[in-house]
């Protein structure tokens, strides 16, 4: 296929240009104050194929990764622990219930069903190794770093927010200690997992992260960092687990690995062809951008993307 | 009734008797790792007329109050904060779910169903005035030691063991405070809920404190400390709560007012007429103590004790 | 207490007359149409002591007993099967879940809870014994006839209306039999069930039904119909079971053994002392009457009635 | 790729002989009667080229389709009804509870999660036209026919074991119509269920239904029976809920669009390229052939299939 010549740069700003008045149809995530602030009308899409980067729209505005750092600590566990020790700990099943629910960790089999909800994330966190937080997180942000070639940093603002009111996560947190789920401290582990959730990335970053895991986690520069055994682990959660409990209208909407978080970002891995990310805050009630999953959709189709 | 002719001394002496090898078919309390350490085959009951206190077995061992004291913290904070703002926190409806489950905060009313389960308690906690645990703690041991005309303490290896093991309680406190259903700081009121749970008592004060229940609130000195209002709202939730999710069946084989904690302690009042406690450390699947409830069927069947 | 001279009749009719005013807050049942068509604004109440009725209001209005049922097929069958047999296949807990629910059926051991939800009391109608629904049924509109002393016949509208709409209750069936824990054809049960529900009374009926439980399973006529021992069991079911997921509150602010049923009756027993019944179609969110519920309230202070 | 010269025959009876003792793991259904019957050591694989049909082991030993039918009546009724009448009465999210569980119609939206699960199966059932059970399941049947170019018959004792003993599914479905998402009458669709899950076939017939999957719905006579659009759709939820609460770790493992049923075939379609089936009876604790998966797993690393 010669990539080149397809209009890839028009379709992005017509995306774009589409779509961003849906963020009327969501809100901007309240549970964090800090999040509160952004400016809902705010909208960007980003599509890198080996050769170029396209972008479109807010796609330079920084954000906090949320919920997508999941993907990032799986990798990281993975790959420092085995696959064996962090199964012991976490499920692989998808859920209907939504991200932060405490229920099945105690109506069934008493451990968290996958890694992509938040109780299964923070006990994935809990196995990262390290002396340290700093150490710990410096794991992750070292990954990230190799992935995009530039120093990444985190947003005081939102982590001190996250620390101040994270209370569900906390429940959360103590209960995995409490069957046995958690490794280490619990507020220790918390503050890891506040930590990586108030990484700063802009929509291209997420493109250059999805195009990592397109490509069975081989950097720009050509080094392979992740083995292709664990990149197809982590897509294939993508897949059943990316979008919160949306996932699975997602898959039949778009068909496409991705991850959301609820500061509005969606990266999303095509595998062997691009990564795409979008971004818009406004979220709907599953906690998935309106303006994000709407563009997405429209991109899939409009390039034949679904791996079904 | 002339109560003095009744022989209660020898009625106690063949309960003991009767009924202490029950222990082999229970368990001693494992979840606190000090708790291990009771000797399973104690055994000791006592009841409180007006006139005399009646005891047979190990009624002076000390052990900690644990859920018993949930029944004087919730009296303290309906005195303190008044019957309107303590039910803005908690219900008043039983539950068949056992007494550390958290899957009812989140599928029902968002708010702890009872004060008797761990939840509830944990609410009712938050809701005890003062600028200080020691002040807050001060507050309960006052009533206690006013009913049983003595210094009252607490076990501070119990209360170490709690602090450091009740990952359980952490994650309803802080899913409390997620649910707006906890009042100030999560580790304060935390470290108010492991004291009252290591105030140390011993069977015959249990019956002290049933005795206390039984008098609608009127001290054996003659000081009415508690509105007789509060008591039978108390002593009500002792009758649909009190032994956990086997209050059911306590209610239709025994028929007494009663409130059970993982030490193996039992307070029951009987209204009107008598205070009775039982012990024995040995407990059933749902929390309460072998030995101690078929003691009190016993009693309840000898001296006609059910108030249905 | 020289019971003669109190003026109860005066004590009805102003209780009727200051609350019927109530029945605004609430609705008439809809889940079975029939009994949309009820008036709303209906509200009686009747108190019989062991010598005189007192009525005021529409305490002559015939409606339906729907789940005031239960009391009475559950005495049919603890006589008729043994205590043994029937608690083999329901439990004896309280819930804190709603009277229709099937969550527990699942989650939890695997038997209803308790004999006063759908589920229990379907259960238990399975274990009436006879040759046929009318056989079965028999059973139960003969003890219903000697304690009323009159014939007892059945709204064969309401019936058929449960019939043809009582889908949640048919579910709840069979999978009592999935869990082996109904005996003998679903259908038939159901059957059975639907047309105890339609039972005709009214509010002087449920008092006398009332004392029949007060005076220990002796009729008017003087005969020991039911052993006290099953009247106990019984009457302890209503208080921690008998108004639906409010049975907590209700034991706290009136304190009476009661059973309420969607058709707007409620019927209560004062141990040794009375039977009490109040009538308003007129349902709150739980499923109680509003004006029966706030009548017996006002009743049990007035009378001093609660036994707590 | 030169499908001719890899020698599929000689990979078949490998995986077949390698994997046939893993049915001690596991055990023939036992829900239903007639099930237990089978010989647990049958053991087959097949998989079609667009050139031709590849077999080993027990490929022509006849058995029901159990769940597998759910993915030619969801075709059906997407077909017949439309997209969006089919997804008012079902959602399109997997779950994490086992595949006839009732829970989550109650606690979750009020819809059964998705079309894969039994309750969801039951709903899309009760949505294929026709004036009699037979005019509806003929349309399964034609389907089924025109795929497999031969006529398709009824096992008739598993049909009267399922109409005997499917208590819980007769409870999912009176659920069902009492939450208004079963369409008609409950008996005639619970017939309707029970007879096209006992429709017969053997492996290779999976096979072939895997291959028109594959294809797009293209038949292998070069039929279009059913629009690329709705096959993709159903492609898509056997990858996200085909395998019970297995799918996630399928997916992982095997990352091939699939379904289960509970006679222990195993139907995979590899988009645009193969058909692949699987047969063992003996089931693990989720309900999928134990030998089946291990078989799949094995083709998938042999030949590469997984679509992740």
């Amino acid at each position: 296929m010669a990539c080149r010549e397809y209009d890839y740069a028009g379709l992005l700003a017509e995306t774009v240009a589409r779509h961003r008045h849906y963020a009327a149809q969501g809100e901007v995530a309240s549970y964090i104050p800090e999040l509160r602030k952004t400016d809902p009308t705010l909208a960007g899409c980003a599509l890198i194929t080996p050769q170029a980067l396209y972008e479109a729209g807010d796609t330079r505005y920084p954000f906090t990764l949320q919920s997508i750092s999941k993907v990032f600590s799986l990798l990281v566990a993975l790959e420092q622990r085995g696959v064996e020790t962090v199964f012991a700990k976490v499920g692989s099943e998808p859920t209907g219930d939504s991200f932060n629910s405490i229920v099945k960790l105690e109506t069934s089999e008493q451990k968290p069903l996958n890694p992509m909800i938040n109780a299964g994330a923070i006990a994935v966190c809990s196995l990262i190794p390290g002396d340290s937080v700093e150490e710990r997180l410096g794991l992750v942000l070292k990954l990230l770093e190799k992935i995009l070639d530039r120093p990444v940093g985190i947003d005081e603002h939102v982590y001190h927010s996250e620390q101040e009111t994270g209370h569900r996560n906390r429940a959360l947190a103590h209960f995995l200690k409490d069957i046995d789920c958690l490794e280490g401290d619990v507020d220790e582990v918390l503050d890891l997992y506040f930590r990586q959730c108030s990484i700063l990335v802009d929509c291209t970053d997420l493109a250059r992260l999805g195009m990592f895991l397109a490509q069975k986690g081989v950097t720009a520069q050509g080094e392979q960092l992740i083995s292709p055994h664990l990149i197809r682990l982590v897509t294939t959660f993508m897949v059943t687990c990316g979008m919160y409990n949306a996932s699975g209208e997602f898959a039949i909407q778009v068909g496409i690995p991705a991850k959301s978080g609820v500061s509005g970002g969606i990266l999303a891995a095509v595998p062997g062809r691009f990564g795409v990310a979008a971004f818009g805050p406004a979220l709907d009630k599953k906690g998935n951008s309106v303006v994000g999953v709407r563009m997405l959709r429209h991109l899939s189709q409009a390039l034949d993307l679904s791996i079904f």
